[in-house]
Parts: C-alpha cells; sequence; structure tokens
C-alpha cells in the first residue's frame, strides 16, 4: 500500500530545495517520496538538497518560528500558509549561575521546553505535518508514549487532518489525557512500547493514506531537529559553538545537529571552524555510551530501565552514527545514574529557572560528569539543549523538592520559622 | 520599613522612559519608588512616562521577547544585560478552525502558554524583578496558589536573588512540585488565598528589603502586560484588532492591553481606530461581569467557587476600570459555567492544537457565548488571550478525554476496533 492517497499528483515545490533520497549505508538514490528504507540495503534514507544562495539577511527577515529556515528544510516555499503549530526559534540562554556552579566559563542552554507542546518534537512534526499534506496523506499518526504523541495530535488538530496516535494501555492518565484532549482518535494498545510501535508499522504497511511521523515519513520527520542546529548558530551571533552536549535517544537529533553546522559551514553561513559533539545517555538505557566506552564499532542493543523514558530506545537507529560523529569530532558519550537525573533537574531549575523533564535532567547531569571527569575543557564555549518540560515528568522529582516550612498565617509564625 | 535595602541609591535610567508615579485616582503624583498606594486618598498608583520617538523599526530589530518594547516600560536601557527569563513574544495563531466552528469571519488566538513558565505572568513578574534589582532588594517574593509562584521562584533563580514563595498548605502536590523545583523557600501557610495574601502583606510592611511583585512593586509589575496588546498589534503588522476578548480575574491585564493600545496610537505607531474590548469570568467568581449585566458602578465581592482559580478573586482590584474600558469602547463582560470552561478547553485543543489551562477555557467559552447571543460582530476581526497552559489544570479535563478504545496488539484488532 502507499502512503499517497490514490489518482493524486506530488506538486512541484512540495519539497522545497530537497532533491531525492539517498542511502546513508550505500549512497543508492531514490526519488523523493513516503519511502524510508533502500530498496538496495534497507539503510535508513536521508534527504539530500540542492541549495542556492542563502544569506543570513534572507533568515534574519523570516518569522520568529523554524519556518525562517524554510529554504533549509523539506518543506515549499509557502509553508506559512498551512496552519501549522508554529514551532521553534526558541530560547537560547547564557546560564552564568549554572556555569559557576559546573566551574565552565561560558555555558548556554537552548531550552525547547517552551515550544508550543512543550518539547523538541513540535520541530519534526511540522516537517513531518508538511510531508504528509504533500502527500495528500488522509491520516496522520503516531506510535508513542509520550512528547510525541502530544505533539502529532496537536499539530493534526491545527492543520485539520485526521489524527490517530498509539499509545501503550498502562500508560499514567496525565499522559493519556495531555494527548486525548487534542484528538478523538487516541488508541490505548495493550502491550509494551515495541508492542505499539510494531502495530504502528504494520498499519503503516497495510494501510492506504497513513502517514506514520516516526515510520514511513521519517526522512522527511527527521530533518527538523536541524533547526535546533541552526538557531543556536544563528543566536549566539551566526557562529558555532566550540562544544554541544545532545542527549541520545534514536540519536537522530545528534546527527542532525551535526549536518545543520556542516550545511551552515559549507552555504557560508558561519565561518568553518572545528566543534565537538558529546551525547547523553542515562545508565539505565546506555547502549551508545557502552559503545563509545568500550570502542565498539556497533551498538549493542539493551533494555531500557530508567526514568527517563523519552531517551529510553534500548536498540537506537542512529546510534552509530552517533559513535561515529562523536569519535570523529573529538567529543563523547557518558552515561549518568537515574538519581543524577533527578539532581541535575533541581540543579537547572534552581541555577537558571527552567524546569526540565528527565531527558534534560540526564542531558545536564552528563554535562556535569564530562566537566568533572575531564573530558569537557571548561574554558571553552559549550551549549546543552534542553529538550523538554519538567511539567511531564513531575513524579520524577516529586521526593526531592518541597516546601521549606509550614507555618500559620502569622507575622510571628513566619519570623519564627527562620526564613526572614 | 522600605523595600530599598538601606544606603543604597536608585541609579539614573533604573527606570527608562519613566517619570512617576501617578494615582489613577485623585491624579496626585509621586517620585518613583516602592510605593503602590497613593498618601492622598490610597488609589491605587500607576507607572507615567515621557516616551521620546519610538519607530517601528527600533522595536523590530529588538530582540524576540518583550524587551523588544524595552522602551515603553518602566525598565533599564541596559535591561537585556541582566539575567532573566525573557519571556513574550509567544505565537499570534491566526484560528481558521475555531471560527468557523463559532461562525467568526476572523479571528487570532494570543497563545501564552509558551512562555517560560507558562503563562502570562512570566511578562509582569520580568518587569518585577528588574524593579526589585533597580530598588537593590534583598528578597523577590510572592502570595500566590500557581502561575505567580511558578514565574517567581524561576525567575529569582536565574537572577540569582533569594526567593520566598508563600503558598497556601492545601494546594495539590504538582503545583507544590512545580514551584518547589526553583526555590529553596517555599512556605506553605495554613490557611486559604486570604490568609496568605494577608501574611505577604504584614511581611511586606514589617521586613526591610522584601519585593513583593504583586504588592509593594505593584505599579511596575503591571505595566508587563502591556507587552501582550504591543505583541498583538505588532504581529497583526502593526493595527489593531476590531474586537479582543480577555480574561478578569484582578482585571489589570485587561487594563493594561487597552493602556497598550492608547500608546501605540499616540506614538503614532499604529492608526487610531475604534476597537471593542469584552472581559471574560467564570460564573463562579464573576462579580465584574455581574456588574455589567445590572449595570453597576461599582463591583459587589464575590466569594469565589470556580474550576477556573486563576481567575477565582472575589474582589478584583481594577474591576471598576475594567467596566470602564468595556462600556467605553462599546465591548462587554460575560460569564460561563464551569461545565462551559471544560467544554472550551476541550474545544480549542481539538481545533487549534492548543491546550489551555481553565483561565483560557473561561476566556474561549466566553467568546463562543458573546457569539451565540449577539453580542459579538462575527463580522469584525477579533483577537482572543490564552493565558496559560493546560498541564497546569489536567483535572479540569480529566472526565472528558479518553482512549477511543483500548485493542489487543494486532493488526485484526485494529481493524475490528473501526478506527481505519
Amino acid at each position: 500500500m502507499s502512503i499517497t492517497a490514490e489518482a493524486k499528483t506530488i506538486r512541484d515545490g512540495a519539497f522545497g530545495n530537497a532533491v531525492e533520497l539517498v542511502c546513508r549505508e550505500c549512497g543508492t538514490t531514490r526519488e523523493l517520496g513516503p519511502h524510508y528504507a533502500c530498496h538496495e540495503c534497507f539503510g535508513p534514507l536521508e534527504i539530500k538538497y540542492d541549495f542556492p544562495a542563502i544569506t543570513r539577511e534572507q533568515i534574519e527577515a523570516g518569522p520568529a518560528n523554524i519556518w525562517r529556515y524554510k529554504a533549509l528544510l523539506p518543506v515549499p516555499d509557502d509553508i506559512e500558509l498551512s496552519p501549522n503549530l508554529e514551532p521553534g526559534y526558541t530560547r537560547l540562554l547564557k546560564a552564568n549561575n549554572l556555569a559557576a556552579e559546573l566551574g565552565l566559563k561560558n555555558l548556554w542552554v537552548k531550552d525547547d521546553s517552551t515550544n508550543p507542546t512543550n518539547s523538541f518534537k513540535d520541530r519534526v512534526v511540522a516537517c513531518a505535518l508538511s510531508a504528509a499534506r504533500e502527500f495528500h496523506s488522509k491520516v496522520f499518526a503516531c506510535p508513542s508514549t509520550g512528547n510525541l504523541a502530544n505533539a502529532v495530535a496537536a499539530a493534526g488538530a491545527r492543520a485539520g487532518i485526521r489524527t490517530v496516535v498509539f499509545i501503550p494501555s498502562n500508560l499514567e492518565t496525565p499522559k493519556v489525557i495531555n494527548s486525548a484532549v487534542y484528538t478523538e482518535n487516541l488508541v490505548a494498545v495493550d502491550g509494551n512500547y515495541d508492542d505499539v510501535n510494531k502495530l504502528a508499522s504494520e498499519i503503516a504497511g497495510e494501510e492506504d493514506g497513513w502517514a506514520f511521523v516516526n515510520v514511513n515519513v521519517r526522512p522527511f520527520y527527521a530533518e527538523g531537529s536541524k533547526t535546533l542546529g541552526y538557531e543556536i548558530a544563528e543566536q549566539l551571533g551566526w557562529r558555532l559553538p566550540d562544544q554541544i552536549v545532545i542527549p541520545v535517544a534514536s540519536g537522530s537529533q545528534l546527527t542532525k545537529v551535526h549536518k545543520a553546522f556542516q550545511e551552515l559551514i559549507k552555504l557560508g553561513l558561519v565561518e568553518d571552524k572545528p566543534y565537538k559533539v558529546f551525547g547523553a545517555q542515562a545508565t539505565g538505557c546506555s547502549p551508545v555510551s557502552e559503545a563509545f566506552r568500550e570502542g565498539w564499532d556497533v551498538v549493542r542493543p539493551q533494555k531500557p530501565d530508567t526514568i527517563a523514558k523519552s531517551l529510553a530506545i534500548g536498540n537506537p537507529a542512529d546510534g552509530i552514527y552517533v559513535l561515529d560523529i562523536c569519535r570523529e569530532t573529538g567529543g563523547a558519550v557518558a552515561d549518568i545514574t537515574d538519581d543524577e537525573v533527578r539532581d541535575a533537574i533541581v540543579l537547572l531549575a534552581r541555577t537558571e529557572g527552567i524546569f526540565t523533564e528527565t531527558a534534560g535532567g540526564t542531558t545536564i547531569g552528563v554535562l556535569k560528569k564530562l566537566v568533572e571527569t575531564g573530558v569537557l575543557d571548561t574554558e571553552l564555549e559549550t551549549v546543552v539543549i534542553n529538550t523538554g518540560h519538567g511539567l511531564k515528568t513531575l513524579d520524577a522529582v516529586a521526593d526531592l523538592v518541597r516546601p521549606a516550612a509550614t507555618i500559620a498565617p502569622t507575622y510571628d509564625a513566619f519570623v519564627a520559622a527562620g526564613i526572614a
């Protein structure tokens, strides 16, 4: 079955400056379409572009969202006219308090928790939505346990496209509400996330006109993460940082930020310079960190057991590319325990006023560990990415933070409590 | 006692183009300082400015946050150099789906749920923080049950100023966590919100160097809401809407959006034109709506009983000014039931992919009611403000939204469920 509803053609310019799909493994190319695996070697397909000259001024004249980079994405030139969540262009905050706490000289936090549905997933879903539209898909769908479900359900509602979102049936009520509020078609599946994922792939294969964002439109979807890299460079004043720390789930985000930096260099939008890329995992699901530490060329799957559920992919699709990039650039991949994740969430909140979810706690905690173990150069300019909001994983810190005192409603009680 | 730590002077330019405080009731003026009540008549003090020429180009060259309007706020010209949450410049979304649902021709949603701590309070707190800094305050504080507590605790953490946040001791755990994560000094008070508020005023009077954002730096704090008005006008292409619907708690936000529109007209930044201002309340706390309906010149206090807790101010300080503005501009104030609030939250999520809290549900629901009762002109361009995020009031819709089906993890079960 095909993702494209029958008897419809794809319009000229549907994918902007993208020209074809290319296999990351064997280099075989294929026309742009709803394909995600190479028909020669089953390797992952990536988008290839033929960029015209693109200037900083053109980008700066764009809107305060990811579409300012539309010329660098597989989307049409009129993308702003199609209703979407308008994600991105989130804050890059100079984090002097956290830097002082960790002993770093120059640190920035790229905070993606303020996206429309409070995670970086709004970026990738916006690109997947554009592809689904151009393919005339009837249904916009995904399997997910959290952030992706929110992003797909919300983006589909605004776009007026039918959404179907699949979740494990044992998900906590707050997470169910946070997706069900946007869609009539939230489907609970009796099974774990792997079961839900497998079912999604089966439906993608059987049903006509279904766009599963992270399955059959994945090459388009994944490109959305490049915008994190573009924004960091632009917000630093059109230059690249020396070091960047990025969480690793499937590994896609890390590879795409690196791709974005390389594109900016090739287009002459930033000066060419070395930078080191670091990956962050939770020990309870650290297959890439393990491979890095052991010096392996392959990533051995693990069975996830960590509170950082949005990073809990035991067999990460882009794991080996993460290894390559971190090794080539002189970076590293490291992991921390769940207790360190919790402590890092509180550390970021208390120093910079940013409440991150467990994935962000993992990234901040790994940053801390990389400093303490001397892997990160404390003199160099460093960026760390916060990918999601703590409101979604409140339980993680429920036992750590509480009122300092409970007092009677009188000034005397206040004074006696020693808060003044 | 004074808010200003002793033996410190206020620097030149500490408050930008603000020149003095003026009583809203009797017009008595006073020098800029940590004062909030007129020493002649106890009326509320407001900031008065002497604006130079300010151009659209100057504003557009500023950052993508509220500081692009710094020349219009009581903040110093170097405000961007002081660590703050960098709130504002949130999305103004064309809401065609919601418009079609309600029978409106031209509708926009100003979505403040994507602010740093997910409500418009980050705007006012950022202005209060600047004032607290310029007054050399030692402590940054507030009484609150929710959004304000989050915003103060987070902003203070990032600014490196000591925060003390007072909450009722019976607050739900998620709300406690969402503030406690940012501050070591969350103080639970055995009493209701009125008790907490009274205690805060007492401490403000007794202690030296405490800046309570909504008490003794309130005139500076309140100015932050003007940025909502500036952004709406700029994002519409430097023009004013015909109709605007705004939630009413203390009433401050509505009066400040109106003030912002008037300033833009006087400065020649937008064309002068008529616009109608509408206020939204929940029936369970609708003192201003009641006064509007009854034709009263005064607002009679009510005892709040509504799920829209962030709007539940029974004796709103700016209630009579809201009445004046809505009457003068040809607008209205209306209220809806808690069930209508819940339905409106789901309506907004399903049509535009925006998950709002109960305050936003109130505003959307009142918009709907104003259309249905013929009070709002469906042909005119209308803006509605969403002030906060649904993740903070999940319980409100817990019984309304749920999975459509629970199925076994097989394609056959999926087909049998009739979702395809």
